[in-house]
């Protein structure tokens, strides 16, 4: 996928800037408790709604983007210290923390963090409270690049551009166990994990945590920079829509009408509990990928054709990117992803089957069992605050022509169309069922696998540049 | 190792019958907080010392034995119930909970406690509080033994001579996902580790979790029951000691005198911290163990030997086996020997160099970081109760001809005698340097590597039977 797709094709969304014309609802507290809580009693966990814009992680949204006036000064300072070179994937990551996605992380994991990342899946604050923290957030140096540190406290950390991104103070260099990482990230260790073959095999053996001073918001002058909206952004914009509800759906994929379906009868559910104007966000993953997922501009248009289509209600939806990198480690990372919509605003995270997930790199089956992700998701430590909306699977109903929620007293009228089966289809330019995608949605899939060399349809695409 | 050493070479310990002479001690509470705290300030924790027995985890020792009367009912209802057989590590596992070592555990993990084991090490209580566990507690089924059971909601539990264990009720099968186990636990799938060869590569492809109802306490028969205490009887035994601190010290070693030195210095330390009668939980490690360790008999004649040289006091020692099985899994499984000396009354824990470490089955390196099982130790959920006292390294020092602390400024005086040392000087019937072990204590070494015959010490002797 070359980025010049991104110029050739432009487009508007229309949701973010249009202005909602509801009435002021002042916030309001619900008695509601929902519980959804694991099967044995003696380790259940009650989760109560509260409306209203819930707190961000540690209490503080963490911002690391260094000051107007000081930004000149910086670029001095660094100029004098060693300096570090950042994979594209590392900026998505500076991105990340810059914007406190990862609050109340302050820069990449030290040690102490990065062991209670592997060992607990969260940090433990001042005060001995938890929140959240699944995978590791860390800068992998090799030993050339230790050895020029020497002993500085301080580093500049520059893009393959040699451009300046930021400064890491106060740093801490260790091990980087990258075997024990990946056990415990991934649950498994086999050959051909995506993220892993792009980040970690060839990494070095030494991680560098410390503060990140950020010299200027990262931008990607891709076209849909303004898609990008910080969680500071994002919870001005559901404050101006007057939410008392953000339910988030995380997606790296084109949206059919299953998941429609989902988060409209998610936003029904929510207005039945007394919710007066709850609000979706539409929340892509906009970082890495793998080459056979469909790049990000082409699920943007996507997207933009399913609210055109009128598919999702513009009006309670805010679409918007999650800058983060896909590290696909299924129970572990849907914690990662619930966890960062808290910051942006969110108290509802929708959570379907083998979220984050994928199949198993060496054996015939899927990776991890279908139902952990979300049951995991409802023990996590940290996340005790977020209300976990576990899906309904939804199928296609060949006697209603369209996707509904499954039932298994017949299940014989059902069809299971996976994203296998969608791809060949729209590769082949065939149609899916009617009612599966709206059809605009559809024909920006099919022009996306048009657009491929016959080279990239047999080999893998480049996965999307940052 | 055939077990008929034990009954060869029966010995007496002193120290548990013994009483002690000391003045009644009230117990009270010290102003003093020690703080191990991470590098790391954001994320620090403190811990206070409180003195008296600690409570034990969930606030009450689990104890799920039947009561005698009932004993002959559960006999006759487990007639009739679809049957289980345990492998004697099995048995060990159920020795572990039916005592209270793993509280609040009231059985084999149900899938929810399983999830939480391998994500968080951790399990939330009904209030939202965490207890420590970090390995499994599980149990392995295979297809033909789950299609026996059916529809059933209890099983009957029974070892390899068909006698009755237990009976597990209210259960729960689930997916047995080993490699993801294994990963999670171990931090590696690498080949060659020990519990996952002898427990999980044949085991079934089904978990089984429930509520267990232990027909009579566990026995061994080989002469060392008597030193199996319960939690129950330990902390009555530290009550009876008038204990205002136990401090426990894990191991699956021969004592020598680096160990003893640390132990009688953290007895000194404690005093100076004000408490008035700390007691030593010196506390070897009882289940299964792999090939090349010292066998249990052959450990419990070298630690009353260590007693009867006087190179530790009586007075304060008790000398106790752990019934747990070893998992060889380093960060994770240091938790659960600390964890289930919170439930057996200790207050403070011993944790020195790479605990529950071995070296990489596969690669030529420890598996683990040598520093990052105190480090996940003194962050785990769950153990804030637990005052960690990291290990100094203690070294043979040649200018004073006697093990101390290792002293980096005058390195070149200090000699590191490895296990693998040991073990290849006690073969040759050859003597450590004199101050490395008390004399007693070696010829116990002398005499167990002696003791196996000429093929035994090619290949691996056998685990110690439980």
């Amino acid at each position: 996928m070359s980025s010049t797709i991104f110029i050739q094709t432009p487009f508007q969304f229309k949701s973010l800037n249009k202005s909602l014309n509801t009435h002021f609802v002042p916030s309001f507290k619900l008695p509601v408790s929902l519980s959804f809580k694991p099967r044995t009693a003696a380790f259940s966990k009650r989760v109560h709604i509260r409306a209203g814009l819930i707190e961000p992680d540690g209490g503080k949204l963490v911002d690391l983007h260094v000051s107007e006036p000081e930004r000149e000064l910086k670029k001095r300072e660094a100029a004098s210290l060693p300096k570090v070179k950042l994979t594209p994937i590392d900026v998505q990551w500076v991105h990340v923390l810059s914007e406190g996605w990862a609050s109340p992380l302050t820069g990449f994991m030290r040690e102490s963090e990065f062991l209670q990342t592997l060992h607990f899946n969260s940090l433990r604050l001042d005060g001995g409270s938890f929140v959240n923290m699944s995978v590791p957030i860390i800068l992998a140096i090799d030993d050339l690049q230790k050895a020029s540190i020497g002993e500085s406290d301080r580093v500049a950390l520059l893009d393959s551009d040699d451009k300046l991104i930021a400064i890491l103070t106060d740093i801490e260099i260790y091990k980087h166990p990258k075997e024990e990482r990946i056990a415990r990230t991934w649950g498994t260790t086999a050959p051909g994990l995506p993220y892993v073959e792009e980040t970690i095999t060839n990494a070095g053996n030494w991680l560098i945590g410390g503060d990140l001073e950020v010299i200027a918001p990262i931008k990607y002058n891709d076209g849909l920079d303004r898609f990008r909206l910080s969680p500071v952004e994002l919870r001005k914009e559901f404050e101006r829509r007057n939410a008392d509800a953000v339910f988030a759906f995380q997606l790296r994929n084109p949206v059919h009408n299953g998941h429609a379906l989902l988060m409209t009868d998610t936003h029904r559910r929510l207005l039945e509990m007394g919710y007066k104007n709850p609000v979706l966000l539409l929340h892509p993953l906009g970082g890495y990928t793998k080459a056979d997922d469909v790049p990000l501009s082409w699920r943007m248009k996507q997207h933009e054709k399913v609210l055109e289509d009128g598919v999702l209600d513009p009006e309670t939806t805010v679409v918007s990117i999650f800058p983060s990198p896909m590290h696909y480690a299924g129970p572990t990372e849907v914690q990662w992803h619930a966890k960062a919509r808290i910051n942006a605003g969110a108290n509802f995270y929708i959570v379907g089957r083998d979220p984050a997930g994928m199949g198993h790199p060496v054996e015939k089956r899927d990776l991890y069992d279908a139902d952990h992700g979300k049951k995991v998701l409802s023990m996590a430590p940290g996340l005790e605050r977020l209300n976990i909306l576990p899906f309904r699977v939804a199928a296609y109903d060949k006697t209603q022509g369209k996707m509904a929620f499954f039932d298994p007293s017949r299940a014989q009228d059902f069809l299971f169309i996976s994203g296998t089966k969608m791809r060949t289809l729209a590769k082949n330019k065939e149609n899916p069922p009617p009612g599966f995608m709206c059809p605009g949605g559809w024909e920006v899939l099919v022009e996306y696998y048009a657009s491929l060399t016959p080279s990239d349809n047999d080999r893998i695409p480049q996965p999307v540049a940052a």
